[in-house]
């Protein structure tokens, strides 16, 4: 299954456009509509995408806006779990809770409807990228905030240059179908 | 199958969640969080939204930011088509053109990648509701101006007494689970 997988991965990082100077100069932007667009590229990513996490029982899916939305519900409904969409600022219409995280000028914040996760809920964090891993470790703190234990990550593309990955939960699993 | 669809929809209706006064005072939002969090009732939406096109051909789903990126994948999984986000302006990172539809008060746009659609491509035009037809239709006039034709329209709420299917295209059709 190694050389399987690898080929898949290949395929998939063939799909991923990569956009110079976007959305500011000096950066390389990941573009995954190229991806989105190919249907074999779509089956394989969320393929991928839940394989790891398939016997980890969990309860909730939470995705990050808004480009975690695109395979998060897939991603639950893979994993015979519900989704939790986490949301920017004044987006969620019912009483929510906010976290503030850190952005290279100034900060940005988050937010999770009070009422999303059950206590104990075993819940999977996901987004299609990670980079400084900042999102990532708002959301964390939202799912435990009210009572929910984060037992992994799933991303499309990790940008390990970034070290995003030492943002988040020592003791769970990161799973990334591309690091870069 | 009637008796079968009308106890899907209604549990589908039960899930949503209306809340008063959001985003402003006298607006009754349909909720749909609660409709994502329940495991059954998002395996029911997505089987109800594709029903209606399995039979269609569909070459792209075409998913309306940000709640229409919700079920548009798995949409696009489920009629073996691709996925095709339109965004709000200054998301996309690749060449775009740009559409403009009327607000209450003002105006909006909606943008989609030049090279997002092939010629010819059979779309399925996909959100979460359709209130006023405003967006859907400026995504319409997108796909088209890049020669796609557009063979239906896919919402999970249709809030019907805004009258938003006349903003559609006439030889279309158009499937919304739940017509308030």
């Amino acid at each position: 299954m190694e050389k399987v997988d690898q080929s898949i991965k290949e395929y998939i990082k063939e799909n991923i456009r990569t956009v110079n100077d976007f959305p500011k100069k000096g950066i390389q932007f990941k573009d995954i509509t190229t991806l989105l667009q190919d249907k074999r590229a779509l089956e394989l990513t969320s393929y991928m995408l839940s394989k790891p996490f398939r016997h980890h029982n969990i309860d909730c899916v939470v995705g990050l806006e808004s480009r975690g939305f695109l395979f998060g519900t897939n991603l639950a409904m893979d994993l015979n779990a519900g989704f939790v969409p986490v949301r920017k600022p004044g987006k969620l219409p019912a009483a929510s809770i906010s976290e503030t995280y850190a952005l290279e000028y100034g900060e940005d914040s988050v937010e999770l409807h009070k009422d999303a996760i059950p206590e104990n809920a075993r819940v999977l964090i996901h987004d299609d990228l990670i980079a400084t891993g900042g999102t990532a470790a708002a959301a964390t703190r939202l799912v435990k905030r009210l009572g929910g234990e984060v037992v992994g990550y799933s991303f499309i593309i990790e940008l390990s240059f970034l070290e995003g990955r030492k943002m988040l939960e020592d003791s769970t699993q990161i799973e990334s179908i591309l690091i870069e």
